[in-house]
């Protein structure tokens, strides 16, 4: 089997390493690829081809992990060659997953969950050919969400949607129990009923938003467009908290 | 020592066996109880006077344990006679407590946080007089929070405004899983870094909240009232959540 990938990163480089096996054979190419890319190949045990049409054509499963903004451009001008599966492994809305599926035809909607260099990935994958990539569990926990393209792209948004709230929350919560001097004793009472570690793990929760709030802004603001169906009365309320 | 009970309802009941000792004599009355109550008192160890104002009298440590609403009665009216400490374990607001210390001269604010009858329930104080009460830590964990009487009703309310909030923001997060027949994969992909109770306890938070939606929107409703002076976004949106 070839296993091809179109962007070679930290997810496909650590992707590469915890898939390694005698049957299957990795391929990928330098064209145009940054001098960090360049770099990551050199130190792979991966073929190397002239183009990405080549890797395209060749691959039984091909792998798209780059950047968000040029996912649909990568499988705009590839996808047509992909006889074989074609993994979508960025980070992209449901709406340009199911815009990168008009121009792939056996396209599985993918995402790895937990730091891909820690002990526990896991890759979640939906789409109907997501079956066919359950081999992988022998490698990497797999698990296969459903039939349709961009339900892992709504899961995505979905813990999204939880998890920025939650440290909207948090953030007001542990503002106003500092207001009262009481930040300590709030987080060490609530850690009787939400775990020891809720302390830590709130705070590292409120540092990271306030040091990103604008792209954890932007990301409110797409989950709110995403779910225009949807009243989203806590997520709003987030996303004004974030912006104050 | 002696200590007295005015309200011998489950937390008392519990308490007592806890800190049974025999250094301690345990003292109440069945003045004008309910045969509940009655029945609760005869089957402890306990010494039974005729009035409560008797108790009052005798007591080196008074806990009032009754229901919210008769808390600030009964300080009124027999907060004069106790000689030692007054503690209050009433589930009361911040402004109650401080309307009961103008009643009690040697008022301490108590909670017990965690089942009375669980394996590690935990006795939050404040007030002066805490000091005198930390000998409980051989019975029952205490903690002293603070020499200011309302800071453990500060505390809880705290703590109401994140869990209540939180309630909130899983019924929407949930709903919105739901509607996308993804809500058991919601829960999963969350439980990786929520730990693995998550599920359950966000199901227990959920039908705990919309069982008696109207009662924690009352609780929503204390809570924006005591902090009015703070904009609390989050706690604001979790009570329109609540009564949509």
């Amino acid at each position: 089997m070839i296993i091809g990938f179109i962007g070679f990163g930290k997810v496909s480089k650590n992707l590469l390493n915890l898939i390694k096996s005698d049957d299957i054979t990795f391929i990928t190419s330098a064209e145009g690829r940054s001098s960090k890319t360049i770099e990551n190949i050199e130190r792979a045990d991966i073929e190397v081809l002239d183009t990405f049409k080549e890797v395209s054509i060749k691959s039984d499963i091909l792998i798209s992990a780059n950047s968000p903004k040029n996912a649909l451009e990568i499988a705009k001008r590839y996808g047509k060659f992909a006889k074989g599966i074609y993994l979508d492994l960025n980070n992209i809305s449901p709406d340009t997953t199911l815009e990168i599926n008009k121009h792939v035809e056996n396209l599985v909607d993918g995402a790895i969950i937990g730091k891909i260099d820690s002990d526990n990935p896991i890759l979640y994958l939906s789409g109907l050919k997501s079956d066919e990539l359950l081999f992988l569990n022998e490698f990497i926990e797999t698990i296969k969400i459903s039939d349709n393209v961009g339900d892992v792209a709504i899961l995505k948004l979905l813990r999204s949607t939880y998890t920025k709230s939650l440290s909207a929350l948090l953030i007001e919560s542990a503002d106003l129990a500092k207001s009262y001097g009481l930040e300590d004793e709030f987080f060490d009472i609530l850690s009787l009923t939400e775990g020891d570690d809720f302390k830590e793990k709130s705070l590292s929760r409120i540092n990271n938003t306030l040091n990103s709030s604008k792209r954890k802004s932007e990301e409110l603001e797409e989950i709110i467009d995403y779910f225009d169906n949807q009243e989203l009365i806590m997520v709003k309320a987030a996303l004004k908290k974030l912006n104050q």
